[in-house]
């Protein structure tokens, strides 16, 4: 243990890092030809190949002074699996492309490989890693991107959502934006950064732990696609933001029931990856969905409503370029 | 011009880079989903997806003093896009994370969608961008994931080289390396930063240009599929190492014919990215592979001879870790 807390990458070297991570990460069962050749071979069951990708930069992504590099690895999977289930699909595995300074110890990068397993096993039992690339950078920086199966569905756009549809969620919108709140108050209230005794009392917080590794139960991606869900997005911005999205991409406006508003987190948190999805009235909501608003004619310039009035709330969401220090 | 040479991805924001990005980039015929929803949605002609990854950061893998930044995209896309054809299979699309500082010209990343876009005309016609992800890190780093189809065919492994066989490879050897060692000592000449007069007189060098933005002929990656190739790779780390990994893979021995070898580049070089097969004695090569040496016995402790000889240079190669200073 004392010996394996010094090794930096530098000191192990690339091939003996991958030695150490590869038995950690699940297999796909779908993978014909796996790690150590060019490329990876996938076998799934129909043609049609969902993919999408999302990267986390240590400074704008995550902070290391908040996250356990499990968590980092964790929130990863959650970010990129839930796109895939927003589509209505099943994920088959992730690419995980990981840069690192050269002084890092070797347990962050396997903490990481853990919370990816971890990520993957929970939400995703099946899917595995099917590739990946190990670089240097001056932080740590992750590039996943997830590959998906629609197993003979359509896939379900967020540019469906038809006048008079009811407007439906998962998961408990604002969690993590809670969560993110509680973390930046005990690190101001230590200065620059929260120190680890302060992270240790905070992490076992529900919000708190949901914020820094957010779990989302991509089944029900999958039941709103098969409850012939009209439209379906995960929620990653907040939901004005995400609604708003949903509200141009279909050519409407979405009104949320002023008593389904929680908080204001409820409207503008983001990175809670519970799904957003839009069903006729006549058809009961696929389970865990609840019902929080509903469908309207497009309104000039109010793509989202609250009560029918204008939120009293930011839009949210986060620009990498202007938002960023 | 005078406007746009000025402006930064922090004064323009994500939504108007991308705005300014996507126009530039070749969708794929295959996308039935594009940007914009969760994820994307490829159709494929075959349920066999192969795929491959490759990160390339500002500092171990491109120097912004030698390389222009539709450079760096269109080395990005070599890279992955060999690694497609190394299997026997043809580029369907990439999946691009890019991270830059937020004082980063937008004119930079501009070039880079270009050099992006070029590789995959150029190399890959019919392929196309199939996602991305943009987000702000210290330094230019940019994440590929590539995905092709086999189009029915078996893959081509790297462990399939057979004792007897013919080895061949296509393209010059070392071209890439001759033209990072012009690079280096241009370099050291003015010090610590290469010059952009310097440059612009460095660029038109046919082995720096080669360094810069290899180009590499895919189509003989699916020939030699298609003529049987027993083992087939991309060169990526030079010939002695590359080739020691498909000895290594295959339980046998290569030997180079010594008249075949040019010079140390040719045997040490890397990202040239042109294709390194072994095939049976008793048949033609495929067009564009010109025969360098044979498959013989497993040699204890020598995977890669020259004339049967140890080979009088290092293996190459390079370790992110170890190597980046």
């Amino acid at each position: 243990m004392a010996e394996s807390s010094e090794l930096t990458l530098q000191s192990l070297g690339e091939r003996e890092t991958l030695a150490r991570i590869l038995p950690l990460l699940p297999g796909s069962s779908q993978l014909t030809v796996g790690p150590g050749d060019d490329s990876a071979v996938v076998r799934l069951d129909t043609p049609e190949v969902v993919t999408s990708c999302d990267m986390m930069v240590e400074g704008p992504d995550f902070r290391r002074d908040w996250s356990y590099p499990d968590q980092i690895g964790y929130k990863a999977m959650t970010s990129n699996l839930a796109d895939i289930a927003a589509m209505g699909a099943v994920p088959v595995g992730v690419i995980v492309a990981l840069a690192a300074p050269p002084e890092t110890p070797v347990q962050d990068v396997v903490g990481l490989a853990r919370g990816i397993a971890k990520g993957l096993t929970e939400m995703a039992p099946g899917a595995g890693v099917l590739g990946g690339d190990l670089s240097t950078a001056p932080v740590l920086t992750l590039s996943v991107t997830v590959i998906g199966n629609l197993e003979g569905r359509d896939p379900v756009l967020r540019s469906g959502a038809q006048v008079g549809d009811v407007v439906a969620v998962t998961g408990e919108p604002g969690r993590s934006q809670r969560g993110y709140l509680l973390l930046e108050e005990a690190t101001r209230s230590h200065g620059e950064f929260l120190p680890a005794e302060a992270r240790k009392e905070l992490v076992s917080h529900i919000d708190v732990a949901h914020h820094l590794a957010p779990s989302t139960d991509l089944s029900r991606g999958v039941a709103a696609a098969e409850a012939g869900a009209h439209a379906l997005m995960d929620v990653s911005d907040g939901l004005v933001l995400d609604a708003t999205r949903m509200a141009d991409a279909s050519g409407v406006s979405i009104d949320f029931d002023k008593d389904a508003v929680v908080d204001d987190a409820w409207l503008m948190g983001g990175e809670d990856h519970g799904f957003l999805a839009t069903f006729s009235a006549d058809q009961p909501l696929p389970e865990g969905f609840h019902a929080v608003g509903r469908v309207v004619e497009k309104t000039q310039d109010l793509p989202v409503t609250v009560g029918g009035q204008p939120p009293t709330v930011e839009r949210g969401g986060w620009d990498p370029y202007r938002d960023s220090k």
